[in-house]
């Protein structure tokens, strides 16, 4: 890689690197103790929308660990506010309307992000002028089926089954819903690599809740959909892929630079399935955090080997890290990742 | 297979059968009005704990279809009240002081279901004297490390983050649960079987949230306690394990007869993975109940054609059926897989 290339973005395009690169999901959020004391003034919502606020909560992770990017602080729901959404968070997002009409899917408006969510764009400034070299900021959006997953059952649920009954028994109704969001995040993310992301990721959380047929007709069309749109960016984008086990060999087409997987998914099983052109980006289990410190080493140590080498691997955790977290223990994670994966690397 | 053998007791050995046999996970209940009216008059603790109440409500789904097996109407929580867990249902299961520490696990009581779950029993008793002839009745137990999911959590929860940071906090207590339940376990489906059950099932709705390495030294090595001390008892046993897509060569060596798989997992794999000795149960996309009949009918014969063949498939949806399916699509379903499956087994 070129010496002024960050590592991170080196590890996106599976260039050679001088150790793995680590972030970590919801790595600004409430297991740290600056989080929450920003959170005790203010509501989610409006930290959410609130530049100065988004991009502190956003640097507060970095100044506590060596992480190696950062991720912009926001909500996959955000951007569905600006399409005319009537939206709430109670503290999972709920939608007054469901959208379960052809004629609701019709009604929703065309995101334009400089005027629906000029916030978010603010953020992204403030953050690239305050981060740390070295260190990229990932852009994000929610991906179209897991936005779809909340939109048509109006509030989070373990199973989404109004969501999953409404593609069997109108997937036409669907298939449009799933386009609109599809077009409103590939804008949404474009918007946000003008405004300084440095990378982009769409987070499929609720993809993997679908059998392969379902998952290939609806989820993985419309993410592609997305992807393909941002194809003029020139930034790495991330598929992020929620209980994607049984889904692999659907992604290995994707026009994704790296596939993120969920803790269950051994990464040599996966990268052997994405093929030699596709980064992986995972997985420790959150749950290992609450090991104590020689056994949390030796999970951190299998998933660098299991990844099998730095090139076009990404360390994180496989699903956001839990609110009860240790900070210490990430303190530990990362030198761990750092250090061993150096030392595999022969640097 | 015999002529006077149950056509599900003859899939779940692997033998001949004429059709594929089929029954549905949670076939009794909230779906059916004839349910509902009986729940309306008692509480579903009632109804668990009242045999002529809970073999009422098992026979119901076989009055109206033409289905192949009985499932014992009861709760994976119900014998824990008989292991001295103060439990209520509100409407899920909540353990008031939930486990924790060692001294809490040995403070247990050992389960002896004549004396602790005597309607259990009684049910069973009152089921078999009642149910149409060539209808098998099924027991079940839930396996041991989802009863741990709840009794370390305290409540459900969509991560089980409290159970799964006990495994790596505590393993050695950890283990010592999993042995208590799956002792208890194996000392209730044993009891079930005495008292008539046909064929016995261990529900592991949680062990999929676990990476191999864990569900392999905890929920695994658990449950195939639970099942080699079945090995006495000569009915079939079935372990349903939920989210197991990245877990199936691991149940290849199980001392189970038969493996029910959610509705992501496609069967042909299955049975490739899992080898000649195992038959499958499963998997149509609760969802797909959703549909028009014609899709539906499709998807049926999908799953079918993924079997691979009658010998050896029971046929299931993936989960459990939703409240709100309708029992038209359950008659279509059940007919259709019937149907279909004679023809394809040209008789």
């Amino acid at each position: 890689m070129s010496a002024d290339t960050p590592v991170f973005l080196a590890a996106c395009r599976r260039e050679p690197v001088p150790y793995t690169p680590i972030w970590i999901m919801r790595q600004a959020g409430r297991y740290l103790p600056e989080y929450r004391e920003v959170r005790a003034k203010v509501s989610f919502e409006t930290l959410t929308r609130t530049p100065e606020l988004a991009a502190e909560v956003t640097l507060q992770p970095l100044r506590r660990f060596a992480l190696d990017a950062a991720i912009l602080f926001s909500d996959i729901m955000t951007p569905l506010q600006g399409m005319g959404i009537d939206l709430t968070f109670e503290p999972g997002p709920v939608v007054r309307a469901p959208i379960r009409t052809r004629s609701a899917v019709e009604a929703l408006r065309t995101l334009e992000p400089e005027r629906d969510v000029p916030f978010v764009l603010e953020s992204i400034r403030l953050i690239r002028a305050a981060a740390p070299r070295g260190v990229p900021l990932i852009g994000f959006a929610g991906g179209p089926f897991t936005l779809f997953c909340y939109l048509v059952g109006g509030r989070p649920s373990k199973e989404f089954e109004a969501a999953r009954a409404f593609l069997y028994a109108e997937p036409e109704a669907a298939t449009a819903l799933l386009d609109r969001l599809a077009d409103a995040m590939a804008a949404y993310l474009a918007a946000q690599a003008a405004a300084g992301a440095q990378a982009l990721m769409l987070f499929e959380s609720w993809g993997g809740l679908l059998a392969p047929p379902q998952f290939e007709r609806f989820a993985l069309r419309a993410a592609r959909r997305t992807l393909a749109a941002l194809r003029g960016c020139s930034v790495p984008l991330i598929y992020y892929l929620n209980q994607g086990s049984a889904l692999l060999s659907q992604l290995a087409p994707m026009e994704a630079d790296v596939i993120g997987l969920d803790w269950r998914t051994p990464l040599g099983t996966a990268r052997r399935i994405l093929g030699p052109d596709k980064a992986v980006q995972g997985n420790l289990d959150p749950a290992a955090l609450f090991a104590p410190p020689e056994v949390l080493a030796a999970e951190a140590e299998r998933v660098l080997r299991e990844a099998g080498g730095a090139p076009g691997h990404i360390f994180n955790l496989g699903h956001g890290i839990w609110p009860h977290a240790d900070p210490e223990a990430v303190a530990r994670l990362v030198d761990v990742v750092h250090e061993r994966s150096a030392r595999r690397t022969g640097t």
